[in-house]
């Protein structure tokens, strides 16, 4: 059975490690913002920067400023402001109708090199600026942050075409499940602790997103589907069929601060049993370990030629959320699934040699990829994880009898 | 050492059952056009139909109906003229400066899904036409591939715009492999047979292509990089360090198509040399065998997650540049190369049990993904290359003394 004093600090440990890594080895002194395309021993092997990973590592190095004391340093200060100022600077393009949209990829120096037809950098953009407003009191950047994210339920609820895609006849419009997600993300992140007007203010929409996910649950709540209907139904042909059991359960551990929030108990067993119990038994891999990263759903091969991979993101959600979960029920089976996801993570992912986690393994479990970020892992997923699960650890030892 | 009468009594058999299993499964009688999404055992598993495979397929069988005797028959015909017909009705969409473009996806009953702002579409759309109007003596197909590629030709040394994709400050404009590739392959496609008048129309261009796809010799000629500036130089980052071995194998057996055809032989020794010898050098996995689907040039971890799986298509190619290359020099280290390309791919991607191949293994050669047919993989590598093989080993065991 898992010690969970000698997990703490383990946890502590690989989060002291992994801030060092990218304080190190990701900060561009000379053009502001960070590398993302760092090796397994911190060299930085391409200039390029995902403003996915701008704004996430913006939002991170603020997040445990604001809250951890071992991390309210100035140097990690000082990284998050010179970030957010890159990204101010840089990452909003203007879209041919006169909106705002972020780029997703830039030179060393700030030219657009990419701009996504979708709404993942903007959210990424919201997270930085609001967590950053917060830790500077910079009421600019709160707006801005705000702003933006007016833009986003718009384009989200009202009317995509600023998005930049065209209208086509046989392209039947999805709820996927990364957006409410991720817009739930935000209106938990825009509303904390900023006083009823705001909390009311997106009220409605946190409920929408909720019902959104939940629309996921399929085939009598046996499965969680990636892809579905506008209407909640299931969407023909592979689309229709994906899981993605690593977003599944990052669903989950939102489902369950929500439903913690606002005191919600049946979606509380909802989350538990069909977000985060759910995407275990269906996507871990019972011969060699670890969560597939997809699978359909009856059993045809995906088509995404990395399915069968372990990739180190989905392993950090659920670490979050069966350790949450067990932290609300207290059920003991919950903290087992913890222990084993933990055990996986730890001997796999984690790099004993040069710090910081690899990101990417084959189904055997051997890395495939070796570097440490890179177009799609910059700092964000194995710091939350780390940091959520330290809080978490914190406040169960603290309450332990 | 190989056999070459067994080795094309193989492939005559293997071409005849990989023929069997797309006119067995493929057809969609209803709406016409082919299923291109199909598992192991042949089940349709999603009904998207994906135009480049739509044209390759109609390529396919017309080239066969007009060139082998055994494939002379009205079913393959009737098939093929019927993909076309779907494609003509469907695949061509008008861009939003009045441009016809050539969709991505389509549903099963022809509506558009999906739009890629970039030509490829388009060329397997002109190689349909083109083969397909040889065939019938239609002089509207004839006609349509003409004005296509004449589009085409704009788009790619004119003018992009009508791509669709916007011009970016930091996007800056690349010499890739694929494109003059493409080019010159529709070269030789339309010129092939046409009379003078046509084939010096298209002269200038396909020595345009040749000395685009020269560029690529990159590091003093020590290796073929896939990415390069428009002026020949190599490119910073990731995309400038990336080869694609599969794809310098294609373009070397292109090249020296397109030597013999004119006589050529320096280009033929670059051809042998640079564009066959060297990404075989590079590209083989001499701890489990078969060719890196991507590699970086400076020993850098690409940052494809699939970069190290082995598919089926760069050994295609390397087959049937290995055994041109022999034809046309009869050195005996080129052909020792072909069979050991040829015994790895006989014994890995070859389906003894359902018939047609397998499309991705993993790097120690275990089958990934199991289907036959899928967004990118159709009736196209597969049957050339083995058609491709025969027609070589037709000669070489015709002229054996």
């Amino acid at each position: 059975m898992l010690k969970l004093e000698e997990c703490r600090q383990r946890i502590r440990t690989e989060l002291d490690n992994v801030v060092d890594f990218w304080l190190k080895y990701s900060h561009d002194t000379i053009h502001g913002g960070f590398f993302t395309c760092i090796g397994r021993d911190g060299k930085v092997y391409d200039e390029l920067k995902y403003v996915w990973l701008q704004g996430r590592q913006v939002w991170m190095y603020c997040r445990l400023y604001r809250t951890i004391d071992r991390f309210h340093k100035p140097e990690i200060l000082e990284a998050a402001k010179a970030g957010g100022a890159f990204l101010r600077k840089f990452a909003r393009v203007s879209n041919s109708s006169g909106q705002w949209k972020c780029a997703f990829c830039l030179t060393r120096d700030g030219k657009t090199v990419k701009i996504q037809r979708t709404i993942f950098s903007e959210c990424f953009y919201i997270m930085a600026m609001d967590e950053l407003s917060r830790v500077t009191g910079d009421k600019d950047m709160q707006l801005d942050a705000e702003q933006m994210m007016e833009q986003l339920i718009y384009w989200v609820r009202e009317d995509s075409s600023g998005l930049g895609r065209p209208q086509l006849p046989g392209d039947i419009p999805t709820n996927s499940m990364a957006v409410p997600m991720m817009l739930l993300c935000l209106v938990k992140q825009l509303s904390e602790g900023r006083g009823q007007e705001v909390v009311q203010k997106y009220r409605e929409l946190g409920s929408w997103c909720v019902q959104q996910i939940l629309q996921h649950v399929q085939r009598d709540g046996t499965v969680i589907l990636e892809n579905v209907s506008l209407g909640g139904a299931e969407l023909p042909g592979c689309q229709g069929r994906l899981q993605n059991p690593g977003h599944a359960l990052e669903a989950g551990w939102f489902l369950l601060q929500y439903s913690a929030e606002w005191g919600d108990k049946e979606l509380q067993e909802t989350a538990i049993k069909k977000f985060v119990e759910l995407p275990y038994q269906r996507g871990w891999d019972t011969e060699h370990g670890g969560l597939f990263y997809f699978l359909d759903v009856d059993g045809h091969c995906p088509t995404q030629l990395e399915w069968n991979m372990k990739l180190w993101w989905p392993h950090c959600e659920a670490l979050i959320a069966f350790l949450m979960a067990y932290s609300q029920t207290k059920k003991p089976e919950l903290l087992e699934r913890f222990s084993q996801v933990y055990e996986y993570t730890m001997s796999n992912f984690s790099d004993a040699e040069n710090g910081e986690w690899f990101g990417y393994l084959t189904q055997e479990g051997r890395v495939a990829l070796d570097f440490k970020g890179g177009p799609f892992k910059g700092f964000f997923h194995v710091p939350r994880c780390l940091y959520m699960c330290e809080l978490i650890l914190d406040d169960l030892l603290a309450n332990k009898d």
